[in-house]
């Protein structure tokens, strides 16, 4: 793809921006005429097993949702007390945490550029529900498989990894489901697949949970149009780990001219990378410098994030000549100032 | 349209039951490729719009989910307390208290062949939550503006008028939305629109109540295709409006027919209708006659409706051929009986 002139840039939310193949369109178009009729509904047998043999479980460790949004709405509403939530994070595990007015923990992780979880051993006692996003968004970070497994026998709550990430990092602790009977996991089809329109998200984890969780969601949760795409993407799969691999030679790319610049950019495994700022003034200045040239980014003011201060920008991967652009811009910016 | 062979006619589901406008469909798939792109989400300002127009209201009264049934689930987790509940009436109102783990009242208000609301003073006193279904699921029954109004007046907490069947009905209280600070509407366009598999509903209420439900629903609730259709839908009001008229012949027929054999058909309001029969054991027998000869209906003892009992059949109106056999079938049974 090449730049239309003066065309704007958007690296706020982080979506899969590479075109979708035309043919799973046509075959998902022809889908519409159908869309009086209601969704499967409550057991959704057909999509759980084409999302369990994607992720090589049994459909009974299979719930699909409305997005990961719901995933993160249910187990919230399942396993209500105390919320463990490592900042800066994505801020839905908040934001679902506050509807059901259940008290929070959230422990800053971010020191000095690093973001490391460190839950304690007493907040593993007390927690109803702990979160770990991997890799955590926005930092990107990678969080080591060793470390999962420590904070899954020392949490006496349910502990729930966000993988809605997954297929690029390339990680997951699927293999575990079994091993611990307090882990769900959280997956997507929206940044990695395209299908972040349609709202298609699961939860993971042993059949007992996956039944409990069932129970707190609606019977018609998931969309026809969404319960028809996930068939049909993963047919194209070897076209999306093509992008997938692109993606990340854009954004790696990406990452050394940014630190190759006075700016400093968090090593990322997703489609985003967290760029860090001297202090606010200048990150505002850089964020309004940006948009003046048509490129919209994610502030660590906007309410996209808990915990993330006014130091740090978000940029999505986009296309690379949209990445380039950005670092052109960028050099510019360092160059005035 | 023609009957093919042998064409099993699926009358469980109330969705509409014709085919959707040609010329709407090419639109809609026009937008699948920006499928990897979020939805509005958060306050869905355009689709508000294209709603309020509709309804004859501001932007601000109403509040999209996805579908009616998270309507019901977010008024439910808002005004938490007692759930009075007039039966025989749509499951979802008791199912979505039960998730909330809520106290329900349950008022019999089906009396020899005739559906009434009836609920005590001291009832509407107690209850933090009144439900109205109008008209009422699975009965048909239109609920008169008076009885609405004089339980409005008398609530002490919320009542929701379930208004799915609208326009079917042709009447709404949407005109009393600022009247009465405790009335809120729920709409859809699945069963009026055909839009059941994208699942698009919505509740119509005063601001500050529109604000206070939208802190229950999550920010991407409602997704992008569902988004896009309520507009194109509407543009084709005129198509729909003359399949609504042709749905009440076909249904006034219907219940006519049915009345004329030993069956007792409730008048209806709505594109389903419901039959009593004898005792459970000739609900039975009809249900499976009918099943054998490819029509699929809805029976009380079925999970749909809460407080139906096993003496009931729910038909969806469908195309008339359609009906035209379910009669011809239902009249050779009796033939035979």
């Amino acid at each position: 793809m090449k730049p239309r002139k003066k065309e704007k840039i958007f690296l706020t939310q982080s979506y899969f921006k590479y075109p979708l193949p035309e043919e799973m369109l046509k075959e998902l178009s022809e889908e519409l005429k159908d869309i009086n009729r209601y969704p499967s509904g409550g057991d959704y047998i057909k999509l759980r097993q084409v999302l369990a043999e994607y992720v090589g479980v049994n459909k009974e460790n299979i719930l699909p949702a409305n997005g990961s949004d719901e995933v993160i709405e249910i187990v919230t509403r399942a396993y209500k007390g105390e919320v463990l939530i490592p900042i800066p994070t994505f801020s839905q595990y908040e934001a679902s945490a506050d509807r059901g007015r259940l008290s929070k923990v959230l422990v800053n992780c971010l020191h000095n550029g690093v973001f490391s979880l460190n839950y304690s051993a007493e907040q593993l006692d007390k927690a109803s529900l702990v979160w770990i996003c991997n890799p955590n968004n926005p930092t990107g970070t990678r969080i080591p498989r060793e470390k999962i497994m420590g904070i899954l026998q020392r949490a006496k709550g349910m502990v729930v990894v966000d993988e809605c990430n997954y297929e690029y990092l390339g990680e997951t602790v699927v293999d575990l489901i079994d091993k611990y009977e307090n882990l769900v996991i959280s997956r997507s089809f929206s940044k990695n697949f395209g299908l972040a329109g349609l709202r298609l998200g699961f939860a993971i984890s042993n059949p007992q949970n996956v039944k409990k969780l069932a129970a707190f969601g609606q019977y018609f949760r998931v969309n026809r149009m969404a319960e028809k795409a996930a068939g049909k993407v993963l047919k194209y799969l070897d076209y999306y780990q093509e992008v997938w691999e692109k993606m990340k030679k854009v954004r790696d790319k990406f990452v050394r001219q940014i630190n190759e610049l006075e700016f400093f950019a968090y090593d990322s495994q997703a489609n985003f990378v967290l760029v860090e700022f001297k202090n606010k003034k200048e990150t505002e200045r850089v964020w309004k410098y940006l948009k003046e040239k048509g490129i919209y980014t994610l502030a660590g003011w906007e309410n996209e994030f808990s915990g993330l201060d006014n130091n740090f920008i978000r940029f999505t991967i986009g296309i690379e000549w949209e990445m380039d652009k950005v670092v052109e811009v960028l050099y510019d910016y360092a160059k005035r100032s």
